[in-house]
């Protein structure tokens, strides 16, 4: 088996300088919608579903998909019908790495969950794949990079798995070709405590407590003990109130803000989903770009370098160090940057 | 600030002989009842409370404290009138390095949760060195070693702080003089889904799901990758019953254990009173042993280090290599016992 050693960048010192940013005309051409392609799913058979889409940038630009944790859906970046920021602020954006201005980038919302034909669970990563794929041929794209993260990391991997005539480039943050059973076990807490709310009336608790639980997965213990003093707000009231903690106020305010965007099916689809992703690492395309964080519980640079090596094809792997551990792709924006401006195709910058 | 650094042992390869057991005549004295003292509790005032003490021993041999994680308890080893074994097999027992032959081995029940008075919650780490302090009063102990694990641990280094004329060697395991900030959010989401199932009729339920949360910050992601498989057992069958994964069974079944063993308000005080911990590292007395373990994400080895630096008396600090985490001080017998055989008093083997 090739023996492909990671390379190792320190971030912490690393400085970025944010691009400067100039108002731009024209602005990318935005098409949105949602295709409703019939799809042979790993575990339900053929159902007809929809699949939300938005795609932003030049029809000629490299056609770039896009996919996040999650929680992370179509919209990549304020258009003019839509200027609420992306989930990816500054990697995705004018001027930024992914710039509409020099790619055609493609987003979508998963599949899982509450739908208008029944409940859609289990939903695999290769079924979210054949969405995308349908979402391609809805935008005229036959072959397209991808950039994916956490779970879309997965969803790339299963594409390239399923389409690899119509798979460019790959570049994977915090997904592997598997699932580790530490991560596995904290995920079935999680669906355990959304089940048990949802069973018992109380939905938005139980979700709530479920997202609590996922925060202290994305981050690290290290980012955790700078943030956060050890040190009760109050010891509590006898047979009032229990004590708090400031990581514990943080972990709430997270929860509820998560429980008022979700929905409990949805959570559990998409974290099923999660364990049940297996891809052949075999399947890994030549141009692909791995990379992992070294404080990265969920996804440790361990599983990726398994990944790496299992293909036979030494893709370039890159582990950054970072406090901020799986949340990494979404903190580490200088790094991100750099790594995607030396990985993707674009059309040149435009001279305004 | 003195430069404490750390001994580090590797245990995987060392090889542990069990000793030798012979049959005893005599068998040791074991004295065991409840004491009532009227303790001031840090929070809660003037309570009197009931503590549950076991000795076993010699009256004339090295008195030892014993004391372990939330769910230990005063019976440490078999006896005569209770032959159930201890919650340290292997560590203390006829012939171990804490044998009733040598030591006076004395334990107690933590204090905290619903009694005959009442709610005892909150309960401190300092309130349960008082309780042992009314032991030691009733068994005539005018000063003790102590071997504490985890919460334990925490125990010990309080009585230590509020008793150092009665605190004679202090072995610490797994413990601190404080927590961490992730270590505290995890935990303030267990106590979370002990208090949803509470709320909702679902006691045992909440419980078994805190613990659950619990197992996997007790082991370490490595020993679940080497003992469980990633692949889920099956997929789920859509909208009757959900993906079912090999770790998840475990964690199930360890949650449900502890939910037949333990109440929500008895879980509920003991793990509010890690959180509230927190002693002087300058209190800790010369004579202490500090024991961590590499896998530890509870009680890291940088957190120890902590405590031997801020003492300002480099205590020996010990950190053994485990693949256990912060269970290790129940499966690292070998490690354990011959840390414990070269650091307290004991009366000379009994030639039988």
């Amino acid at each position: 088996m090739a023996n492909c050693s990671a390379a190792r960048v320190a971030s912490y010192a690393a400085p970025y300088d944010a691009p400067e940013r100039c108002p731009r005309v024209p602005i990318p051409t935005v098409r949105s919608g949602s295709v409703r392609p019939r799809l042979t799913f790993d575990h339900l058979g053929p159902r007809t579903v929809q699949v939300p889409y938005e795609a932003q940038g030049p029809a000629d630009a490299p056609a770039t998909v896009v996919l996040g944790g999650i929680s992370a859906g179509r919209h990549l970046a304020p258009t003019t019908s839509d200027p609420s920021k992306g989930w990816w602020p500054g990697v995705v954006g004018e001027g930024d790495a992914l710039d509409p201005a020099r790619h055609l980038l493609i987003g979508i919302d998963f599949l899982g969950g509450r739908t208008e034909n029944g409940l859609l669970r289990p939903v695999t990563t290769h079924d979210q794949a054949r969405a995308v794929a349908a979402a391609l041929d809805e935008l005229g794209v036959t072959a397209a990079s991808f950039v994916g993260s956490s779970y879309g990391g997965m969803v790339a991997l299963a594409f390239a798995e399923l389409f690899p005539e119509r798979t460019a480039r790959l570049v994977i943050l915090c997904a592997s070709h598997r699932t580790h059973p530490m991560a596995t076990g904290i995920r079935s807490v999680q669906r355990a405590a959304a089940s048990l709310g949802a069973d018992t009336g109380q939905p938005a608790r139980g979700l709530a407590l479920a997202r609590a639980l996922a925060m202290t997965t994305y981050r690290s213990p290290e980012e955790f003990e700078e943030r956060f003093s050890a040190r009760p707000l109050h010891p509590g009231q006898p047979g009032r109130t229990p004590a708090r903690f400031p990581v514990e106020e943080y972990l709430d305010a997270r929860g509820a803000d998560f429980a008022h965007r979700f929905d409990t099916e949805r959570f559990l689809a998409l974290s099923e989903s999660i364990d049940l992703h297996g891809t052949s690492p075999e399947s890994l395309p030549p141009e692909t770009l791995l990379v992992s964080f070294d404080t990265d519980a969920l996804v440790p640079p361990w599983l990726v370098d398994e990944l790496a090596t299992r293909s036979g094809r030494c893709p370039r792997h890159v582990t950054v160090t970072s406090l901020f551990g799986h949340d990494a792709f979404l903190k580490e924006v200088g790094q991100v940057t750099s790594l995607l401006n030396a990985s993707l195709p674009r059309t040149p910058e435009v001279v305004r």
